[in-house]
């Protein structure tokens, strides 16, 4: 049922890869069985490649690109820039010109500092938090992905058989060899459960540095927090010393000012990453003067020294800088209403279908469930080795037969340059995905 | 005697950078009394400020430009890939030509993993190796600086009041706020010091995953670890079930197969950044198959999952390919003879100056020292508030009257497109700078 033909160029690459990168992939994610596929040329919402297939792109590198590939007014500046230089020992210019425009869209963000990725975004914020409060201990919800720092993995992948008593989860370790020191100072709590997170919280009150939210974390379903959530960890915060702190790093598309425009009050802290960077690699840490002021090199008594070779390089400055100006308030609205025509019209296509499929996401994010309800907490979010390989194949049926490019947890994180004719693709193909996997889908639910 | 002037434009942007970054930086090391400088345009070994001053550089982007700024091969590799997306959520054929052409060039390196910067390459270098062994705690040197994962940031800036016996070093948070579940699985051991690093690790054997080693450690004095001491850490690793790991971040450019083709052994994985980027954000983690196989995402029993955004991004990939592709055994070894020729003028010019003054470093690479003879350990290359106060003053008279810029350790880090005419003009300069100086050298002597 699922063609698969026209791939050698991939199969014999990876092949050669495999005799140098462990696995043949630098990215766990790009993998695909029985291997994974190589791009040759990526414009627009459109990425083709080296067997010469051409598909719609609808993943943007993990939620990265906003304005989807190579767009010309990104291109453009970063070449320019490339004749200029790449990386100083001196600052730049563009790095403070950058800085104001994220200053004025958040009120919030009072003061930036620029890192590398996501990852070294959470880790500068954790640290951050740590040397402003003196505390050890980072609380975070169970299911959450925050990048590859340690102690932001903390429970993860928890599941049935190691994620305990939902009054009190276990803190469990994603990579082998994690050492206690790590695991003792993570507290975890269940997303959008305000009574059973402030009872865990109160635990181990005086010693949290910072509370840590994704306000809409993918792998807990891409279900956005409630605002009443959201307040009560703030005021809990408030009471107990402790900072609220945001990984904003894949919801800062959500809204113009973030995710966090969508709540009553607003976080200490925010890590930044993906989009910001117009294509490039790029993290950042925004917040109040007054905590980040912890990073500040001119302080007698510098609590956090902290620097970076690549850090605000005047490249992902740049491309960083065209990429959010152009995604100015009018560009969040178009993109946010054709995100919502399309959950639209795969809701009216799992009507017609009659699939027990359910629909979760916000702004330019959405995320399909394999359940007639959708989900409300990590537990519920939490799939099967059965769900698991029906997903797959119905995004392989996507990928393979409609040339169609989602996220491996059957999301779409949406760019700008889609049009109205993609989303009619997208839910024409949806429905023949769902007519093709019916049986299947319908079977994990006996 | 330090002339600074036309610095209107650097001093008028750092004013508004104090608006929005915190401290009006994003990397420490740019920062400079009373605000740092703002490049407008680099190309070869020169960099123009904002204000117009063109200026020698010897810094590199702190050792990462080993082809100096906008080299045309790298420039036109990039500009042409830049057309074809750069950043995707399919793999690319560039990660894999150049994973091969790093796997070629060093024995070791069975394996590779891509990610996006030094702080990323080491932390997921300590990881792989709790993940292989099981073990938690890591041994490093004291003083070495290995990027912001805190767990090798211990010890980078203890001090003659936090350090402890030399026997058994303390391990010193560097960033306020670090919990002890960090600093009780680092065991800080005093580098080149056969003896007592042993006695060190014996007492933690069992326990230690990997001995990390930056081979010729920047901060402790770009002193190279003796063969003899490489030799006694991989030994003890071998008898003891541990890793021995290199940081070649730095000095990877130290020789072709980096500085790890000076030692009679060879790591079992090494962490690299800086030069293998071509001037892009950039990391990666490189050695033996067997323990890079915990990454590999085909292990049903996945040891250490990991994946990041922009990791093997084609941009980075493109420009570290042409850079290292340039960075042959001949623009090796021309480079290294280059920079040892400085070094000898350098100290002719010491000794006409009569300053008690040396030098240190390997390849391509040296750093001077406010002291007669040069320092051999971490605690005798420790630096006094006043001989840095000296430094700095040196450092101005380079960067104001002579147009030379040098990293702030009063170090050098030559590029490929340097030339004797630049050499010349950096020992004439740093003669004026020992005559200017002079007295206040010989009275950190006193």
């Amino acid at each position: 049922m699922i063609i698969m033909s026209k791939n050698k160029n991939s199969e014999e690459i990876y092949r050669k890869a495999c005799e140098v990168l462990t696995g043949g992939v630098s990215r766990n994610i790009v993998y695909r069985k029985p291997f994974p596929h190589y791009a040759d040329i990526a414009s627009g919402c459109h990425i083709t490649d080296i067997d010469g297939t051409e598909r719609i792109d609808f993943a943007n590198n993990m939620a990265a690109l906003i304005h989807g590939h190579a767009h010309p007014a990104i291109i453009k500046a970063v070449t320019e820039q490339l004749q200029k230089g790449t990386a100083y020992t001196l600052a730049s210019e563009i790095e403070v010109a950058f800085a104001r425009l994220l200053c004025k869209r958040v009120k919030g963000f009072e003061r930036i500092r620029f890192v590398n990725s996501g990852t070294e975004a959470v880790m500068t914020m954790i640290k951050a938090s740590r040397a402003y409060t003196g505390r050890p201990k980072i609380a975070k919800a169970e299911g959450t992905y925050h990048g590859t720092y340690d102690f932001a993995e903390v429970s993860q992948t928890s599941k049935p058989s190691n994620w305990g008593d939902i009054n009190n989860p276990n803190s469990v370790p994603l990579v082998y060899g994690t050492p206690t020191g790590v695991l003792d100072n993570v507290v975890v709590f269940p997303f959008n459960d305000i009574e059973r997170t402030i009872a865990i919280l109160d635990k181990h009150a005086g010693q949290i540095a910072c509370v840590m939210i994704d306000p809409v974390p993918h792998r807990v379903g891409l279900i956005p927090g409630t605002n009443e959530f959201i307040e009560a960890l703030y005021s809990w915060t408030r009471k107990n010393g402790a900072l609220l702190v945001f990984d904003e790093v894949v919801t800062f598309r959500v809204n113009y000012g973030g995710a966090q425009e969508n709540y009553t009050v607003s976080p200490d802290i925010t890590a930044l990453g993906k989009i910001i960077g117009g294509g490039f690699p790029v993290g950042a840490v925004a917040g109040r003067s007054d905590i980040m002021k912890v990073l500040d090199p001119r302080e007698a008594n510098l609590k956090f020294p902290h620097s970076g070779t690549f850090s605000a390089n005047p490249v992902t400055m740049t491309a960083g800088y065209a990429a959010m100006d152009l995604f100015d308030r009018d560009a969040v609205l178009k993109l946010n209403t054709l995100t919502n025509k399309a959950v639209c019209q795969i809701r009216e296509v799992i009507k017609l279908a009659d699939v027990p499929v359910s629909v979760t996401g916000a702004g330019s994010m959405f995320r399909l469930h394999l359940t007639p309800t959708p989900p409300t907490t990590y537990r519920e979010a939490y799939q099967s080795e059965e769900t698991i390989s029906v997903v797959n194949e119905l995004l392989n049926f996507l990928f393979f037969n409609e040339k169609i490019l989602m996220v491996n947890t059957f999301s779409c994180m949406f760019s700008t340059v889609l049009t109205q004719k993609e989303v009619d693709k997208l839910s024409e193909a949806m429905l023949r995905a769902f007519n093709a996997l019916k049986p299947k889908i319908e079977k994990l639910h006996e």
